[in-house]
């Protein structure tokens, strides 16, 4: 017998995973959750029938979410999550010692249950001392605050389902305003190549500029994810991740990474054409 | 009724295209070669089952084994291309009005053949009057000779079946010697991201490395190629793909690219920590 796991990229297009074994699947009154062990990419967690994070490919997911904007700004000491139940995000946020307050905002405690159980190489410091963790809408939690925290990274899925507001001009606003005079914004960005997830990678961009001074996006290999080339946002108020990004002093900290490092930190920022065009389309 | 392509990308991996229709299938002496027209990526050359080309994304490959090269030279003049049936790689070699000659040694006449007929969009230049077209095998082309090309570019399909030769230390020598002073190669140097590509990807770039004094690699996103993370080798004997780089040069040309830009030329070069130690690394 063999077990397939396939996803459907687009209507044309499927990408399939051999699994060894099914080993969880659960609905949430947000969504269906499921955890398989497959052959090439070890544990993957899906939601909704989408590849969320891979033990295979995470490392490069979330290198990227959390690197770039930390070597922009090393001082970074209050950070908001939103979403993230895998809890990869904040395993990179506590390796800085210099951070004070991880607050992670998650909609759906099922996705961090399901992730303690079967992905601890993600889920492994939730617990760290510095984290707080909310069950809750990221949209109202952020909603009202002001000058508060110096990093926020929106870890959202597609915006689908609960991840759809995380995609909003409301929702941005509400980031600027909670953010501190110095502060960062990184959000999932989609991706180009495939029409559906390149409208709303404009979209998201195209928002995020209207509100932001600085805002830029930069891509990463994501081998799991629909074409495999997938972008974050960075914004901010003041901070640009090229021109503040203080290569020595992040490389003196001595933290060991499998994908990010500070040419690819610059690099990454370097788009295609195609992708430059789309992001400055004020059609879309 | 649904007509999909799959591929095999490792034995625990699929990737499949809904087919409109079988367009063209034929074996030749070297290899099995079929064209599809496909709902996502238009017209779809694949051999031995492995994709080579899409219409969708051949831009990307086709900018960046070319561009590269010539903006790190715009005096490059002669060049030989060994493999590139398709003509893509031609095609964009064509857009410069500097080089003079193209001699192109495809061992398989029927890639070309069935490219001409399918492929109108890649093989639209092999009738340029400065394109010499050779069907014999690339490594017997090339052995013997010495300081005619200022570019070679290997644009060959996997180190399995009649590519396999075009991985081997001695015919990355008779490049070498079959180079001008300023020479510059250019090969597919395969993938960092699963393991049977990887070790490829390690042996080529170790090969070249140990003859030609500047030797790096460099990646883009190719989403129909496994994992969608691929490299091509820049090996030289003098010139430096970053130093020598001449943007304004290159954008006074006005030569119009979708995926290529002389930042991304740069960016490109900015590889992930893992892909920099298995390259580095002399155990494979």
């Amino acid at each position: 017998m063999q077990l397939w796991y396939t996803e459907d990229q687009t209507d044309n297009v499927k990408f399939s995973m051999k699994v060894k074994k099914h080993l969880f699947s659960e609905k949430s009154e947000f969504q269906q959750v499921d955890v398989f062990d497959t052959h090439e990419f070890g544990r993957l967690l899906t939601i909704d029938g989408l590849v969320m994070v891979t033990e295979k490919d995470e490392f490069i997911y979330h290198d990227m979410i959390t690197h770039v904007a930390m070597a922009t700004n090393l001082d970074i000491k209050n950070v908001l999550v939103i979403g993230a139940g895998d809890g990869g995000t904040v395993r990179e946020l506590t390796r800085y010692k210099s951070i004070e307050k991880i607050d992670m905002v998650e909609i759906d405690e099922l996705v961090v249950t399901a992730s303690k159980e079967y992905l601890p190489i993600t889920a492994c410091k939730l617990d760290d001392p510095r984290v707080n963790l909310y069950f809750e809408d990221g949209l109202k939690f952020v909603e009202g605050k002001e000058n508060i925290y110096d990093l926020i990274i929106v870890d959202s899925t597609d915006p689908i389902g609960p991840g759809e507001g995380l995609f909003t001009t409301k929702f941005y606003t509400d980031c600027y305003n909670a953010l501190t005079e110095k502060g960062i914004l990184i959000n999932q960005n989609e991706s180009p190549y495939y029409s559906e997830n390149a409208r709303e990678m404009s979209r998201a961009h195209k928002k995020i500029k209207n509100i932001f001074p600085i805002a830029k996006a930069y891509q990463y290999h994501m081998p799991t994810y629909p074409s495999g080339h997938w972008l974050f946002g960075f914004a901010s108020k003041q901070l640009d991740p090229i021109k503040d990004l203080d290569k020595e002093k992040w490389n003196s900290l001595g933290i060991k990474t499998k994908y990010y490092n500070t040419d690819i930190h610059v690099g990454a920022f370097a788009l295609p054409t195609y992708v430059k065009e789309m992001l400055e389309d004020e059609s879309i």
